[in-house]
């Protein structure tokens, strides 16, 4: 289904007329069956390549997806050491670069540092459904353990080959719903990555409904496979809760009625896609889809999960991040270590009043290395142009999320008359634009904490072992 | 047209949009509108594009698209000058390859030496019909006179991004009949360029009947264009004039009662894909379609022209070419000097017993430099794997063909047990293939001259001045 | 093409083996093949229709299609002799009827008043490519001269069928365009049957640009085949002349700039569906459509010939209608007789003058014998509910206007406010609704000639000899 | 979803717009919003319909899709009293055909005894999704309980109709496979009738393997809503249980290594069409489907249920049927009161040797009033052609099958050469064709019980009280 059976059927023909073609020359049929596959890979490469490529590139994948688990890393080891750059070559355009500097040096020097096997794997892509085997054989380097110079290398050229291949102009978006082939929506079921789809008839409540929408974007070439996914509920207010989205009873609403198209889901899907970016500009697509087709829609927001915060509380709970929590606010949160404390009201109450402030931190202050949000959502949005919006306390009390993010969950807003100028306070200085609620949530620890008022629940810090809660460091 | 207006317009809208977001943060809009071209491009490659990536493509194809002739000369030397490598990165990367000649090295090595504009022509692809544009572009540039080293800098670019986005994975072929769109159908009047087709009336004729064929290769990005076509002709002989195929009146045959197809015309459409291989997948597609879809087919054979003859031929006479040619061959050629030489059936029985061990000569034994046929189609077919199977002393009178070649026209075979067998000769020998009846014109000749017969006509040579009579020979 | 190719070659196949069926069980061969259309007819009807339904329906029609003209007309023929209503049964339904009176009767009476030869008809219909062939069968009844009592009957019972089948809510309006296949595209070029188009090149003109648009009715089961089709100009103001739609050079606009749809041709194209109507539901769904699509039109008139007036006109020249045209109209009508008349400004002054308010009586007040206006186009539109709008003197210079209608063409005004009473006025009271600039130019000629004053040019009436103006005035 | 969305809103758009233009001229909108179903019903007959009949038919049938339950009775009822035929026109009618016996009066009188309701239809079906609202009209109407005159009238005018528009020539057949759009498959799940579809998982295991197919019958005009569909399972050998052909964990083989192809289960879609038949267009259709794509394939049988068997073998216990039961077999069914009598084997064998030759006089000699087989789905296929191939004892294990057949399944043939005999064996001489082994099971029996021999157990029958063996006795 891969293909329109035409084009399959037929690039097979040629296919296995290929192979016979390819064989036919041998001396000896023995010999034919020991070609190996690094011999193969080195005549699709040779000049024989351009009469027989389809046919080449279709038996030299076949033969490797056939391989066990350890011969395909054997195979990507075959590929780093043999289908390098030429270093004799690449040393003379060196040579020729450092002697005239010319733009055909460089031209030359380019084209001589490019491994062999980026044109190898341009040509394995000649073979009927080669495209989704070269995202499989990337799957299978991405799952390799150690992240060694080899890897690194070989993954270098897959990224570099995908990133132009997978261009977002050659992306088409189409909207998923109830009238879509059985075959991809199975597919929506399988990778839907964050809220999961318990089955069939969950997923018809995702898609059938008038307030629901779901859009992803496809690759001609990967016609039945979705590459990412976002699934959007249209609604009269900005939710706070999943259970309020996906609830089974919940009124619905005519699309025409809605003022807010929430984000509450975005799933990609291919792993050997992984590091190739969509989903900014699926969410953008979406947004300007969504506005054109619907006029009455005036914000559009996410609900999205937080899932590095339980981590990151954990580590300073036990003293390793900075400023040290207050002592109160470490009493306060024992409570998280009873699994039932959620059912009680007061513990909800007295653990909201430390934990969000600390949520307000973990956005706002904390960075990694790269200056960025620690939070992996927050990246993705934060650095695709979005405010954060709004903290929302228990906003999924299923067990991943009380498990990854004590229940929290974000609004972030997509306001298309800030988002280059959003990108860009965190592109340039690591800065996180939140909207006033957010920011006020911070403040006022910190204020309470300077007034040395009595108010422990919401001294949450300690201390200030360095001035570093604003944004921008270098 | 280009795409489904559905993603036409929804790109336009985001496009619309993201212009108004570029220039709003903007201190004033004089200044906004006196952005440049160049700063675009810069604002495209920086963090900016990745968060209003479409609008600035747009934005810069659009303005790039309203540029006089002269202007986008000046764009292209721009993207020259200030969208090569950057040299300080390059020439660190360079020591640091010298150091260690790691992979991670190379790999470093091989990003520097990327000019910039490969990227930014990526970035470009975004933008709606961005493919369409940037095929445009490189038509532009192969539009310039002067070869120089800036030009063929840029078309590297060019044709390295092209060879992977028009990488014959990703091409679709699709049969071309009187069931398809008449906006496609005109693109296939326009860009024929071996048999000329008048209007739609010869359109039908080409298309219609039930023994005649037509497909072309198409690339999703450009669904409205064909890249490459071919014309077929389902027949029950090997036809040697081109009349016979186009005959307004000739008898038509049912399909399955055909034993050969026979492709007659073969048209690149797109000038600015020049040297983007396609015609030699697009032949052997074809062949296989055609043999699933009518297994009576048993030959598979090209009519076509001989475009370089009558150039070389007019070299000959002037004695720049060796062997010369005898003072005999010389005199009945000067038949050839009468525009209505034709039009005498001796003159056509006198020029045949000449031109045609010529014609063998000219496919046989010339060369170039490369060692290669000097006849582009013949480099093409015979490149590909073909045979040249027939010699068609005037195949066909049009004005065209009889400037071109005094009529000439041949025959090419395609033969699937050999194809790469002939490939290999020709690519790694430069040794042609050929039909003994072809090698025979050869021989014949030959053979009179050595034996010094008093047969005037067929010695077309007079002395050998050298033996540089190029491979191939048998 | 007429159907997807599965459907068909299936279909064919069950056709081919069916006629195998049906000869197999037969004794001898020789009487297989002279079973006779009669015979075979007998048999679709029989139990042994239920069967091989398809068999027997497709083996009929293809041998109706093989027969000369002659035979066709007996074939009809045949049909009205044999495959009538059984009489026995009718007597005894009507005696039933007419003894109880019951509903149950009167389904009975239906029934058996049934001509067989609808049930037939119906059978037939099973038949691949069955309703094309039957519209045929009916357009060579239509062909018949003599319209006799058989005629009568015959064509009774394929209007009661064709009622049914092509019911608009089996009709799907698709638009024509230069992306419709070519196949369709020459049948608009064929069937245009108002202003000729002469190739390829003008239909380019007016299904091409930004301000033409053009909608068929299709019919499911003759899916290549429009029933009708309407031409529409996107225009800034009502236009008086074919001319300045036509145009080669005129200026185009963009559609959403439009103010006005005019509908400048309709053509109905199967004659075997002559009389079942459909153009009326055509304009008022376009008029929805283009509406809907285009928010800024205000006016959908059309730009009509006007079929009948000249013979009209020679009527009233030749004193055969009432009231007797003036003898200085009959005087300045002499103009008309010379070919060259339209070339001389002042002839063009002065048949306006005069020729005008005769149009607007032709319009007005003529009538036919069912109270119906004289001119047919005016008869579909008006009792469409469309408004006659304006009168157009030398609206079609074209030699065929001329000779219908001295040049003369008007513009129809739909307006969908007044659709329905328009409508009602024409239907009940045989009323024209005319716009006051049109009824004008009648009442100011009765003016002019109650007046008595010397105006001759406008006193186109020399008196009246009775009252009958024709009916419908109030 | 119903039909294209342009087609769809683009006649509610009209609709709207009719219904203000209905109502827009009245002279009260009091007047107008109390205007009754009949009033409206006669305003759409009358000329009025001709100018709005679009809104005036999409009005009707939205208020009537509002009534409630007793109010569509009311509405039917209307409908006779109100839309029969014009009593006087047929009774002129009558007298002129009793007068002239012409054809025109033919015409005239099978006119005027069609009830004015018919046209009513005709024009309903104007309205968006209008067939589809007036299958429900008729499906209201078989929910009625008293099959009076009035019911068997209104039923009679929408079979006439339904017959015509879902003529065999409209219907298209489609696969319905994993590809099919969901909003399709679930109603695949929703009306799935002979063995239940548990679900999406189970629905997958009947579409996507390659040994399945599934086709149904599309109308245009109803393009969501399947009106029939068959299952097929491509086997090796003919199946005598259906947990062969549903189990789980069967093997699957490849497309092309099946001989068998077996029609499992067959559901008509559709109540309100109920009596129109399709059912035996389409197995016709699907075998010759099958037959082309899957030249491997030999036979073509059905896996069917046997509903009326446990009913019959009731009153044959009961002592209603002749020949009466022997006190042997009659002892031996008692078994069949333990409901777990399936549970021992020597209950099934005992069983078996009594029940299968029971079976056999079931189908073979037992008829209807109507001279046809007493159970329906042997009605079914007997009369469309097929031959009683085999009685599989316990071929179906589920309780719905235990209490309808004691588990009885059978197999019928179709087998192209000899459906139209069979046919005719049965429509003619109410002839049940069967196989030997079928028919052996039958006459083993009366032998066994001729001879007298002591072989209680096959001893099915006591003795005969009449030698009616052939059919038409109740």
């Amino acid at each position: 289904m891969a293909e329109s059976s035409f084009f399959t059927d037929m690039l097979q023909s040629i296919t296995d007329r290929g192979r016979q073609l390819l064989f036919s020359g041998s001396r000896s049929p023995q010999v034919a069956t020991e070609v190996d596959l690094r011999t193969l890979c080195e005549m699709l490469l040779s000049s024989r390549g351009e009469a027989s490529g389809m046919a080449l590139a279709a038996e030299i994948l076949e033969r490797w997806s056939a391989l066990s688990s350890d011969d395909t890393q054997s195979f990507l080891h075959m590929l780093y050491e043999n289908f390098g750059p030429d270093e004799t070559q690449l040393d003379a355009a060196i040579d020729h670069y450092r002697m005239e500097k010319s733009s055909a040096a460089v031209t030359s020097l380019h084209r001589a540092a490019e491994p062999r096997r980026q044109e190898l794997l341009r040509r394995l892509n000649y073979a009927p459904n080669g495209t989704a085997k070269l995202v499989q054989m990337r799957q299978r380097l991405l799952a390799t353990k150690a992240k060694t110079a080899e890897y690194e290398a070989l993954d270098a050229d897959f990224v570099h080959l995908f990133g132009s291949w997978f261009n977002r102009g050659f992306l088409t978006l189409r909207p998923i719903d109830w009238t879509t082939p059985a075959y991809i929506l199975e597919k929506i079921i399988q990778y839907e990555a964050v809220h999961e789809i318990a089955g069939w008839d969950e997923l018809r409540r995702r898609l059938a409904p008038a307030d629901r929408r779901c859009f992803a974007f496809f690759h001609p070439r990967l016609a039945d496979e979705p590459l990412v996914f976002v699934e959007v509920a249209l609604t009269q207010s900005v939710p706070g809760a999943i259970k309020n989205v996906l609830d089974e009873g919940r009124e619905q609403i005519a699309a025409d009625e809605a003022t807010t198209a929430v984000f509450y889901s975005i799933s990609n899907c291919q792993d050997g896609l992984r590091g190739i970016s969509f989903g900014n500009f699926l969410i953008k697509q979406v947004v300007e889809d969504l506005r054109k087709d619907l006029t009455g829609l005036r914000n559009f927001v996410t609900l999205s999960p937080v899932p590095g915060f339980a981590r990151w509380l954990a580590q300073a709970r036990a003293g390793t991040v900075n400023p040290l929590l207050s002592d109160a606010a470490q009493e306060t949160l024992l409570l998280l270590d009873d699994p039932n404390w959620v059912k009680s009201e007061s513990n909800r109450t007295e653990v909201e009043r430390v934990l969000m402030p600390l949520a307000a931190r973990y956005f706002l202050t904390e960075r990694t290395a790269e200056n960025r949000p620690v939070d992996p959502v927050a990246r993705f949005h934060l650095g695709n142009g979005a405010r954060l919006e709004k903290l929302n306390f228990l906003g999924d009390r299923s067990p991943k999320a009380m498990k990854q993010a004590h229940g929290l969950m974000v609004n972030y807003l997509y306001k298309l008359d800030d988002i280059v100028a959003n990108h860009e306070a965190m592109a340039q200085r690591g800065e996180v634009i939140a909207s006033p609620s957010v920011k006020n949530l911070l403040n006022e620890t910190d204020e309470s904490r300077r007034a040395g008022n009595g108010n422990q629940g919401s001294r949450a810090f300690a201390q200030i072992k360095n001035s570093a809660l604003g944004g921008g460091r270098q």
